[in-house]
């Protein structure tokens, strides 16, 4: 969700039925509490320094991160809703806001890395500010408590987008860095046997209600649920190994005109790409950087760090095409539960798997964020919610493409079979990976 | 058709049946001939100096269009067709072709205009010597036929879609000029009656079938057939006006985040925007630069020369949304003849003129493209065909919009119904307009 | 003059003695008809195409100058001084103002070959409408006649610099051609016998006057006349040849960032630079674009089409440096008659040729600018005179070095011994070589 | 000093007599430590944050500055000079280098705000590894004994140079931040009385020598020694003040093209300059960011964060001129020793400091760097020495401008008479002022 989640957020919920009663308000608190925990856990590798550097206009600051997704609590939140709440410090809206317009002025986001202060420690005292006031807030919610639980849970899977984001956003820091740093030393075992030969899982498509349909909370762009035709179709079974991208980048793969779009070529060139992101020549192997630092290429684990543009030229290569997201979609909701068993940040592997070697449809969810064929677009009856939260609600239907199913960094609790990521095409340094498809 | 008319081109034809005849060859000869003299035709108003200029990188100079239509037919009919051929000059491969990969090297677009040779004179010298092969060739045709048959029908495609940007080079080129100069004076009666409050006409929706089913010339992105699905839906019963516009812009249009994609904010602040394409301020009022020089805005013309953002944040200003192609495809299919009644390039306005006070679907096809809400994508189980005029059949598929329906610039024979005509949304050079949609 | 005979002028006359007689103002008349019928014969060989094209920034279209040097007698003469006089179009002064603030607002000047009108014809027809007033003004000057006669000076040496700017100009439009066209033809004999190994000449140095002690004409730059101190010093006897400048090469000249000012260096790698401007390869040689066509190098010619960065990394791999403009200077007092013959424009040679095999300093004039190691600075105690044309003198002192000597682009009438040309370090396209120098 | 002290470095020392004995080492290991601390005393105000931020791309992070001068003494005395020694880490001659081709590859200089590591820590381990290795050096000099001598020199007043820099480049991290944040608060009465009227001291001119004579250290672009002859001058007696910048500013001076140089012009449009550098609106006052944060424009005080181009065009403004550096170095050379107190960073005061009452020739140096009109070129005579700290002796000397004096955040040490600082005439973020010239 490279706009939504990154430029700042959307984000109107879909409706939720009735008011929370008290007893859900101490769940929901709980909630509040685990959310906000895990976003510190998982900075606590960092360096002071860490927290600080923008490595590219996509990067967000660690320390930005944090900040804004406690502004984003206190603006929607504790400002309208808690009486006499006064905002930690009077300069913070302008610093920690992401996009949003209608709340005012703000930093511009290229220029986030320059900002030295606030510091660290401030930021987390913010922190501390914001939640001693939500927890405040939940306990004494009365009036209006069904817009309260519906912005704290918006809020809470706003947090998780960034813990994705802060997650690459490490990676990138380090990944560019000529010292090689390592976030974390990597797991055991993560090299395993490579996965069988890719198998073609047939679907039978026809007419068929996509988007969300209920219970739990879904975004607005999960929905109005409505109906689609699709032809019959194939999807491959697993995820495109690095094994498997290294022969098509020794079959000419970037020298190619023919392989790739328009856009994609003039990206090849501009850019200078030759690889994934990440992967450097070690000789006449490959490496690559990863957030245990430099390890040579495993041939086994998915490809990822790929853009749009790579995926559909890989494709084209292999004779085949991307999934649509509405064929992606059909077959998640198809598929038997054992296909949810998944890599998710809180494996902690942050690290891409090789795909379990049992049969049937694998790695829907987590490893990698899946490109689709689909363009960023709303739904057919899809309408912006009134209001501030919902005043950008379509604002990035524009130049992106959907991706599906999560990665290693996503949080679990955060991804479903309706999920809609995005991002534009040119774009690598997510966990974005593929998964082929064909006519049936 | 930005990219693929304009950049270079592309194409491989949908499926002939059978070998075209002796008597066959003769009327495509005179449809050669008419459709190339319609190309010089359009140039009779020109000073030399006229055909030089590249006004900006969109634009082509008016000769290259001329060299570079008949490179097209060098490239792919005279060298591998015509037993001994010799071309015209060396180095006009490299100065003529537009982006075939395939083909070699080519000179770099934006640097079109820096080209002070070849001279116009010597271009047409080199559309004299293509001609006068062609009719050498269609003449004694005999292996290979159906091939030479297919490729002069793209061939002649090909070059009225050059016919289009010609008009609307030229309109740039003259539009920027500190002179204002004209084209050619206004014809009589443009500035009709107001038309009437704008209509919503009913749609069905349903399964339905889309795509070209013959019989007759369509690009390979017309294909292949296939059903959708679409919910009922309500269609414009015409283009939106200039003085609707102007409402839009009064009510601050251009000045309000809310009402734009977030690309298309960016753009109206990058570029600038306050109007369309060719507008100025003329103290309050506001004048409009035509092919016929400087002219008061008519308000009940058809807006133009407006990009897909300003499109797309009119309509929602409008509390309505633009159709999708398809959409727009299932109600052409459905509309009585009478809809086909056109303004298209053969009359000669070069202008888009005001709604007809009928009822019903109106101004379907001529005055202005017209934008849809549907990313230019292939249709399922779409696969370039293979070789050289098939080479790029897919790369234009991204980051871009379709339009449908043809302009007052566009050679009558040249669309149909489900002709995709696609340029990025930012573009405004085109006569591209506004027809609204909203759910049934 | 980069700046100020490209950008547009400059210029206040150093003071006049007196006011002109009426034989005074015939003779003047003659000068004006001949100087304006010399910039149309430079143009004879052109096709109408040829004068619209602006191939890079700096260069012009042709009949942007043709236009240009007649706004300026429209402009500071005509409007001015004729009872009466109508500008012939009322945007002209709009399109060819180069860069005069105080005359109002001006077209962009990158934006010059977007220009299609006014046509050729049309600016010819200006130039007929201004010759036609300016012969009625100088017929019957009466008040003001010193101010006209010193402005039609100033106005005859400004159309000389465009006239040199128009043969670069032209050099650069067909230089940049991929059909590689000729101005004119060769000009028989120009590969002459290599010149002798290069000598020193020997210059006393010591404290000297400097800048122009009339009479004639010279710009307030050359002025005022002043005391400089300067140590003993040597010259090279001519200028550096295209062999000597091959063994600078070959000796990874422009690998060696050693060699190179660091602006240069970036140059080199920004630009791409392997060679002088024109250069190209042919197998294992070189040949050079001329404006007789593309053409072996001739070894013994004076390197052209060099930046200062060039002259200086040249002259410090030969150990040695580039002249100060004062050491030139002093040398060009004391040097004899015989050092001014020279290859100027008049030769219609529009190349340099290859030094003459006498002794003493040669080559002073006409051939190559010299780059001296002076930037473009006020003499002491210069002041800009008051009003219009002296609006800008000083403006253009900055980051830019001075040439001295004319080149084979140079009309004859318009250099001396303290002419000051001056163009940034970067610029290529003008006829600028070397003459190397060092402690005495 | 941009490229030289920013860029990286220089620096070929004037010849040494002699070898240094024991004591002299003793002296020379005092200085060394003397220096080493103040640099990091320089630091004690900073957050950890605060080292790392690069705010543009002139700007370096604090942790670089800290590593490259350790660096320096690594690479240019410790590898050549002690044997065994281990460098501390083998990527840091990759990241802490700044120019020396002749030393290898290094990191981008814009992208030195993105290394997140090493970190501060890490860099402080570096400075007490070399300082450790630099200890044992001075104690057991033996062969070479000159050399080392002569670059320890050279490493402390490099250091000196960056200890400057440190000081300009927080306050540039600080004044970007929204927050506001000070360095340290104002030292007590900095808001005296203003300075009378500027007077004019007369200068004789006169053929003079230039350039450092000896003893003690001078950079070899100081010389070599030369003549020069000067005609008679005048000085302003002080710097340019707020105040009087205020009535230039009052006076249109941004608005007024006539006062700049085209270069300067296209630099205000460029960059919307209206005011110094850390100037801003408070109403309809002016308010300054300074080391002690936001405050009040003090009009007594000198008016600094001035480019060469608003330098030159508030003279022409005056009617008068900016002094050459021979003017400036003549005239420092004829000063009373009473012209030296001045306010150095050693004051702490990091702000420039109202003029004393007192008569005659004031503020020569500390308060300000005073730009002179003097491009930066060599002395006559100049050659680089050879070898790697020679190198690039020359290399800058191009399109910048000499200032001359020093300013608040010069080390007293680090500046005498003949001292050369240089920068490119658009750059602000130093301690940059004005004093006044004219003909005598």
């Amino acid at each position: 969700m490279y706009d939504r989640a990154v430029q700042g957020d959307t984000i109107a919920p879909e409706a939720r039925a009735g008011r929370p009663s008290a007893p859900e308000f101490d769940v929901l608190l709980a909630e509040y509490r685990s959310v906000r925990a895990f976003s510190e856990e998982l900075c606590r590798p960092l360096a002071i320094e860490d927290y600080v550097v923008q490595s590219m206009d996509d990067v967000s600051p660690t320390k930005w991160h944090l900040g804004h997704v406690s502004w984003f609590f206190e603006t929607f939140l504790l400002l309208p809703e808690l009486g006499g709440y006064e905002p930690f410090h009077p300069r913070f809206s302008f610093v920690f806001n992401s996009y949003y317009n209608a709340v005012g002025e703000r930093h511009p986001r290229p220029q986030r890395g320059v900002l030295a202060r606030p510091t660290v420690a401030e930021v987390l005292a913010y922190r501390r500010h914001v939640d001693r006031h939500m927890t405040r807030l939940l306990a004494n919610v009365s009036a209006a408590a069904e817009r309260v639980a519906s912005v704290v849970e918006i809020g809470l899977h706003h947090e998780q987008q960034h813990q994705e984001l802060m997650v690459t956003d490490f990676k990138h820091v380090f990944g560019v860095n000529p010292l090689h740093p390592a976030y974390r030393p990597a797991s055991a075992g993560g090299n395993g046997a490579p996965p069988g030969p890719l198998e073609w899982v047939p679907c039978a498509g026809g007419l068929r209600w996509f988007g969300h349909a209920g219970p739990g909370f879904a975004y607005d762009n999960e929905g109005p649920r409505h109906r689609r035709f699709l032809p019959p179709y194939r999807l491959a079974d697993r995820l495109v190994t690095n094994g498997e991208y290294v022969n098509f980048m020794a079959d000419g793969g970037y020298r190619r005109p023919e392989l790739w779009l328009s856009d994609g070529w003039d990206a090849v060139n501009r850019e200078g790409w030759e690889a994934p992101l990440y992967w450097s020549r070690d000789g006449s192997d490959w490496q690559q950087a990863t957030l245990s630092g430099l390890r040579p290429l495993a041939p086994s684990e998915p490809v990822v760090h790929v853009s749009y543009f790579e995926a559909d030229a890989y494709a084209r290569w292999a004779g085949v095409r991307l999934p649509t997201e509405f064929e992606w979609e059909a077959a998640a909701m198809d598929a038997t539960p054992a296909a949810a068993v998944a890599n998710f940040v809180e494996e902690k592997a942050f690290h891409p798997r090789p795909c379990p070697p049992s049969a049937g449809l694998r790695q829907l969810y987590g490893d990698a964020w899946e490109w689709t064929a689909s363009d960023y677009a709303p739904f057919p009856g899809y309408r912006p919610a009134p209001g501030a939260l919902g005043e950008y609600n379509g604002k990035f239907m524009c130049n992106q493409y959907v991706l599906r199913g999560g990665s290693c960094a996503t949080p679990r609790a955060h991804v479903r079979a309706t999920y809609r990521n995005f991002f534009p095409p040119g774009k690598r340094w997510q966990f974005s990976g593929i998964r082929l498809a064909d006519e049936g």
